[in-house]
């Protein structure tokens, strides 16, 4: 009950054109049956050595003992299975030991993860995003020693960025780097929330640490990245004197709490060693890169909680009795929950958002792919406006409406839903940090309103309107999506007619006004990018219900037409309230003022 | 940071004029003072005995020990501490020990209880409604022997109706009621889910137990009420020999983690004495009365947790210094958090959450007291229709957004929200199975549309309108509130038109249809209700402001008058989208097919 491996399929293959990337160069050696048996390769290590793990791990958090972290055992064993299955490297190039497989397939491999132990997924995962930072970023000679190590799942990576009085505002951070004769630094300062900053998984932890070098600007612009391990090491690269950054504690958490969330000291005794990545005070710029990926991997965080939590409350409402339908009151049997209109309410909109979440995720993924393999520049940068006006949406949906699926699958098993003998009320707490971590949602707000909007004069905004443009102009040949296509249409127009006049609120009175209900957009353009990849969906379904499919295809095409028009007409005329609010520029949350609370 | 005490003096003061119920009989020999000496007793006893171990009883939750569960000392010195103040029998006759107050003030002060400890006050709160049951169905020789005990604290009650194959379904339920020659019945079955089944607090526990009597008709028309205690009675009432119900297990769950849910067998020997309450074949209709009460009850618990969460996050926003406005990019200190619009839509929802919440319980609350004590028959039937009504609406809205409010108050505190170290992720996972427990909210959607929209004529559904449109006519005088007045007669002309079309649809083609998304109905009627209950708010502080009130005073009015504006114009007009889903007889969860998902 991880995934629904016909859906996966669908949105790889039908929605997305993941078999197209197989023509250009660089995933010329892959085939449509080398990315299926990545896919089933992730799918068997999941199961079976992450699934099995995933209460143990919750009920087991890490322990800090003799300033160490100790995890459960299982959790390295899973580590090794992933990394030797070679996903740590699955999208790097071939020199580097990496199965060169596109983003979108790897995201499609990790979501196995995900939905099996998030928790666990979490180490490789933040292993995966540090190695592409320094891949990215670090000097040829960086990357020599410290990829390898980290590809082949020697070492571990974390992020280490938020400081206790600086989270969502990092151009506070203070922590330190002293320049030393030799060209390294030493660091000096505290981290805290560091998801993996220590563990016994691993002989090596790589943590990429934003500091700022003595003498530098205030502020963003005078923050740069470094290199800090958790050993340094000996001249063969290998891990030998213990660097100065130390646990100081754990973060006992609600949620996730397999994965390790830690307080770090950097250089408590004033011998801790980092190295500089790329040039100084560039630290953010570098970091956001890894960021805006990570964020997308959230995203499929988020989305796999939602999926697995759908298809065990699915599995639930079809064997559990109880109750007779309305109009057959207290006579025969009881029906399985299924049959009540309410709990398939509940079903399909779990299933809205936990497939709609994974298509918005892979949608994101192929276009990252399209950023670094389109054939033609100009494709490439349309991708990457795209990519960038889609990235606060991702992460802040897919966090948002798959902590509200976690919600109904409890509300679908009923008592058995908030025990712990059942998986969901945990997929409900370890989504519950989605919505903070990596940036929250009131950030993705701001990105999204104050920065990617007008961003390139508003080009990855008109370039969504193009492409729903034609999925419109698609979905106008089939007549039982009518409904469904006015309803996307009027929404467009109820987004774009928002989106000019907040614009023009900022010019005319600045920013306070305009982007003080900017998590209202953020949530209307979720709405209405959702809507976009439903509708697409239900056209590739009408498509393939008019060729006559067997009844197992049917029933799946049929699906996918229902839960479109779930999402259409449930869940998408709130942008037109919502659009209602943004233009009359509400002041009700700017007006109230803290004594009145 | 359980309770804001002026709001609550408002709430009964101002706006729903509890002093006014000391001019009856019942109530003479109270007044406003009197009332208060309670409220603040509880509040003394809630910090004290309550509060403090609310994370203690979380971390750990009962244990079952040589067929016993065993909690945490401080649950009995707490309870022991709410029954020698009275409050078990606070609202019972004086000559049963009790305090003879009126329910509105019963439930304000268990407001302080449930802010402090939910899962501590769930036991005083289940023998409250145990006793409640046996006072109003029990024989005059059952009450004397049983009530004495239990409103002294030396016996606690529960309410055993749930079975593994029997939940939502209670028509389906199995234990059996052998008669024997002495009048009493031996119990035989298997209960599940019973809270507070058994515990180490008191002597002694009173399972108020629905069972089939041998013979009697299948359906809820079989079903009959029970005494069944844990030990049996010598001959001056005292705890004797063991009956033979034992606890086969404890529940562990995501919440409410100090109130121990049991699977409870009886008669597992053969030998577990019951005693018929009332007629046989009634029990249902008799648990329902004790059901209803109970369900403003589990209101009270959700709106308690959404109302301390939102203190919480509100003093933390006050103190955390994070970020810059948006047009003060990077440049002086951080501000405190409070002061970004964002934050303080989240606190501003949560205050319209949990104070609408209060006030709309506290309303249920005189209802309830004008059924039993208003002047004229008339009056006490008006009420009646009006409660029941709303029962249906206060135990799911304040569930629903009691949750909603808790993960805007984790949101608030970002990742401190998250970690165990605070209070507000206890206070979400608590507050989730409110929505389940006492009758989930989609049982609670087909009471309020199935049943109680068309009983006695549509009279209680008259009588809210009625009331609605007598505070519309208040607004009119107060032009600031234009806008609200506005808003709530449109939404009210919504609603009115919606419940007409599903009553013709009912008629037309049978309930099926009519009530499939009756869900969104319920949601419907719950914005309505507490737009109506925020309104009314509103005017109250119009009157205030207008007279030049101190600035204390001010700022409280101006925030009531803020959380109206905001949950009128933010949260209110959803009903025109429900409106429109619900006329359309939308067919989409209905057409949907198992095979589909």
């Amino acid at each position: 009950m991880l995934i629904n491996d016909r859906d996966l399929q669908f949105l790889l293959y039908e929605l997305l054109d993941a078999e197209g990337l197989t023509k250009r160069e660089r995933y010329a050696e892959h085939s449509r049956d080398t990315f299926n048996a990545a896919l089933e390769t992730a799918r068997q290590i999941a199961e079976e050595q992450f699934a099995p793990h995933n209460r143990k791990g919750d009920e087991h958090e890490p322990e800090f003992r003799d300033g160490k972290a100790v995890t459960i055992p299982e959790t390295k064993t899973a580590w090794r299975a992933f990394a030797e299955a070679g996903f740590i490297a699955a999208h790097h190039d071939a020199e580097l030991g990496g199965m060169q497989l596109p983003t979108i397939v790897q995201q499609a491999c990790q979501s196995h993860f995900f939905a099996a132990n998030v928790s666990t997924a979490a180490y490789p995962f933040l292993t995966i995003a540090a190695s592409n930072l320094l891949h990215a970023h670090g000097s040829p000679e960086q990357q020599a020693v410290w990829l390898p190590p980290m590809l082949e799942g020697r070492f571990a990576g974390t992020m280490a960025l938020t400081e206790p009085h600086a989270g969502s505002s990092l151009g506070d951070l203070r922590t330190r780097a002293i320049p030393q004769p030799d060209g390294s630094y030493r660091i000096v300062g505290n981290k805290i929330y560091i998801s993996g900053g220590d563990q016994d998984i691993t002989d090596n932890i790589v943590h990429m640490t934003l500091a700022r070098i003595e003498g530098a600007p205030d502020g963003v612009k005078g923050i740069s990245l470094f290199i800090v391990p958790k050993f340094r090491l000996d001249a063969d690269g290998n891990p030998a004197e213990r660097n100065d950054v130390t646990l100081a504690g754990l973060l006992h958490k609600m949620g996730y709490r397999g994965t390790t969330s830690t307080v770090l000291n950097f250089g408590d005794h004033g011998d801790c060693h980092g190295y500089l990545v790329g040039e100084p005070h560039k630290g953010l710029a570098y970091m956001f890169h890894m960021m805006n990926e990570a964020r997308i991997g959230v995203g499929v965080g988020a989305t796999m909680l939602a999926y697995t939590g759908y298809l065990h409350s699915l599995d639930f409402a079809r064997n559990r009795p109880q109750g007779r339908p309305v109009d057959r009151k207290g006579e025969g049997g009881q029906i399985p929950i299924i049959q009540h209109a309410d709990v398939r309410r509940m079903l399909l909109a779990q299933k809205a958002y936990a497939e709609g979440g994974l298509a918005l995720c892979l949608y994101a993924s192929r276009l990252f792919d399209d950023t670094t393999s389109a054939a033609e520049p100009a494709e490439r940068e349309r991708a990457q406006q795209l990519l960038d006006l889609m990235t606060p949406v991702v992460k802040s949906w897919t966090a948002e409406y798959g902590v509200k699926a976690n919600d109904l699958a409890i509300q679908v098993l009923g008592g058995s839903g908030y025990t712990r003998d059942y998986p969901v009320e945990q997929f409900y707490r370890d989504n519950r940090l989605n919505p903070i971590h990596e940036g929250t949602n009131g950030i993705q707000a701001l990105d999204l309103l104050g920065r990617k909007m007008g961003q390139a004069g508003g080009a990855g905004f008109k370039a969504l309107l193009e492409d729903v443009g034609r999925t419109l102009a698609e979905a106008s040949s089939h007549r039982p999506l009518a409904d469904l296509r006015e309803r996307l249409g009027a929404a467009r127009d109820a987004v774009v007619s928002t989106a000019a006049a907040l614009a023009e609120a900022g010019r005319a009175q600045g920013p306070a006004r305009s982007l003080a209900n900017a998590s209202v957009f953020l949530d209307m353009m979720g709405r209405f990018t959702v809507s976009w990849l439903w509708l697409r969906q239900a056209v590739l379904a009408e498509n393939a219900l008019s060729s006559s499919p067997d009844a197992q295809a049917q029933a799946f095409y049929q699906g996918k037409r229902q839960a479109a028009r779930y999402y259409l007409r449930w869940e998408l005329p709130a942008v037109h309230q919502q659009a209602e609010l943004l233009k009359s520029l509400d002041d009700t949350t700017l007006e109230m003022r803290d004594a009145w609370f």
